[in-house]
């Protein structure tokens, strides 16, 4: 038997408890759950084969009573001793995707963003298009290319035409950049025509992990009238490895920052917010270059999914969503290189080098954290990504 | 023992052979093949294990030349005697989605459809925007809501806001909507930075389905700004029983009407053409009101497999991709209503009745036949749908 050390301001303590999907030496994939630097192999420790398999889908299917329970049980069993073979160090493990994505839809929810975005694309008009405010935008992206934090991505190949071009050109895209974003999974869905109210978020959302929306903007700019992007955005998507329980993010709910001019229709509307006081950090070749406040965000992400369920869509165990780019109102606070180098044409200085969009060879790690229950912050992990040369 | 007799003049003939899942009395659903009115178990005639599964997704996995091996086989086995256990009247079963589906995209790809939407929006403005031409026009729609024919289609809610109006309203949409299309299944994928060729097409497309994506047009003009429909759309998108195989297709094919000016770019070229020569028409409450032309499709299925590979994104069995609403140069062609009716302002009549978009009760049923090898035709069977009032 073995006991758990957890290091001193450890942003993974016992008010965290983040659940990812492990293997060892080649061994089947499985769920575990990470505490300080270890991993706890959950099917070993806790004898149940929901933990046996190699996404969180079957034990996110259970549902919110059962996330509750295993939280607590969990809690239990790393303050007191653990068998020795049921953890191991998180430097010897490799970490998987840890979940099966169903749907992947993408929102568009930091004001900041939205306008920034706004103001290059179209100089001469308002920044917020009229429907922005009134319902969180959003559309759907490729599941199949969502993959875990560390796997290489390969630059995209595509159709670009720059206004001036008399037509458009095929090749690798030359304005690579990044979204620095959350993202949202569903572990408890509904079937058709029963829409899930902004109070109801906790009871159906399992977890959030950070997510980086590789976007192609040469791509995505000829493409993506009138129908949203497509190719711009397919080629990846990633996330990080550990998903942090809705239920350890009690101590970071706050306020949301707007939504009184207009005010949200009645079904956008919460009884208490779920603005989440996260704070994220993008690194570029190892300096950092933003800290996008997601305490900033215009939509919460209980009203995406109220929005998103409105119609009468069904939800599934595994339908992954993201916040959109996350940008405060600070120039240091941009989550796009689109934004941080305004277009491109105002470069920012990287390791010395002038520097816009991404070139083979960059990597983006961006982490976050967040207040926890008991003072201590927990974090999110990482989600990296390295560029190489188109194929 | 028993013998399959094929009706003359039966779209399901031996040139067809349409895959689908099918169930009797409530047992376990299973992988069935069309043959005039009859269905056949194949798990039980052919002794395969694959065919017991609950979609085509195992077998159509398997890749391409089991799918020639499999249609050769079972065309012997038809044409002799069967184990009685094994065949079922058509009218005795119950058909099932017959895939699990991946990723949906929906295209774009009507020259008349795109050019008519174009000027019912923008009056203004040059019909087609400049990329259409370019590249096959597509996005993203929610897999969890496509279903089989026959399900019902709830009306659906959501935010919509006339130009007119001073802020939007919350309420069940008033410009419910169809769109008659094909749908392409993919069935053979590939890993990331593989693209897909046009002309590689049948090695990884399976079969082709009947599809109607229900557009709620109020919700979607109003939020479909910048980055695409979706709440509009995300609600049902309904796919016929029947998988016609691409096999089957062969003396559908035709030349494709356009693209030569401009010339596509190189990696959407076809050495020959998958135009196909594919009739629907589209009943509303019983009367024809539309016979959309597929042989009349700027882009080809083909091609817009190779766009959506382009890039480098993976595709998966089971990922499905519509063509967009087929619209031919007559009004008579028309695949959806808004065009049918022209932005609800010319009604049409339907049972003596004038009517613009759907109304609680409607029911659409959308048909489609080809040719088949041998001269004679063959069927796609139906996508039905009822609408209900919203809830």
């Amino acid at each position: 038997m073995t006991t758990i050390d957890i290091p001193a301001g450890s942003l993974f303590g016992l008010g965290n408890l983040p659940y990812g999907v492990f293997s060892i030496d080649g061994d089947s994939p499985r769920v575990g759950v990470r505490v300080g630097d270890s991993v706890v192999d959950l099917a070993a420790a806790l004898g149940d084969d929901v933990f046996a398999a190699p996404s969180l889908n079957p034990f996110m299917a259970q549902g919110y009573d059962r996330w509750v329970a295993v939280r607590e049980r969990i809690r239990e069993l790393v303050s007191g001793e653990i068998p020795d073979g049921a953890v191991h160090p998180v430097a010897q493990v490799s970490l998987h995707l840890p979940i099966e994505v169903a749907d992947y839809v993408d929102f568009y929810a930091s004001e900041h963003h939205a306008s920034n975005v706004g103001r290059l694309f179209r100089p001469d008009a308002e920044p917020l298009l009229p429907n922005w405010k009134h319902l969180p935008v959003g559309y759907h992206g490729r599941s199949g290319t969502v993959l875990v934090s560390g796997t290489d991505i390969v630059r995209p190949s595509g159709q670009r035409k720059a206004p001036a071009d008399p037509a458009p050109v095929f090749g690798p895209s030359t304005r690579l950049d990044i979204e620095a974003e959350l993202g949202f999974i569903v572990g408890a869905g509904t079937p058709r025509n029963t829409p899930i109210s902004p109070d109801a978020f906790p009871r159906h959302v399992f977890g959030a992990v950070l997510l980086n929306d590789w976007s192609a903007r040469d791509i995505q700019a000829w493409e993506y009238v009138p129908l949203g992007p497509h190719l711009g955005k397919s080629f990846a998507t990633s996330i990080s490895p550990w998903v942090v329980p809705i239920l350890a993010l009690e101590a970071a709910r706050i306020p949301l920052p707007g939504q009184t001019d207009p005010e949200p229709l009645p079904y956008l509307r919460e009884s208490a917010p779920w603005g989440l006081d996260i704070d994220l950090v993008v690194e570029w070749n190892g300096e950092e270059v933003a800290r996008p406040p997601f305490r900033e965000m215009y939509w919460s992400p209980a009203q995406m999914l109220a929005h998103l369920t409105v119609n009468g869509a069904s939800s599934r165990t595994g339908d992954l969503y993201g916040s959109g780019t996350i940008s405060g109102p600070e120039k240091h606070q941009r989550g796009a290189f689109l934004e941080l180098s305004w277009g491109g044409k105002e470069p920012l200085t990287v390791k010395g080098e002038e520097r816009t969009f991404l070139l083979d060879g960059d990597e983006v790690v961006i982490t976050g954290s967040a207040p926890g229950a008991d003072g201590a912050r927990i974090g999110f992990g990482e989600v990296r990504g390295r560029v190489l040369p188109a194929s």
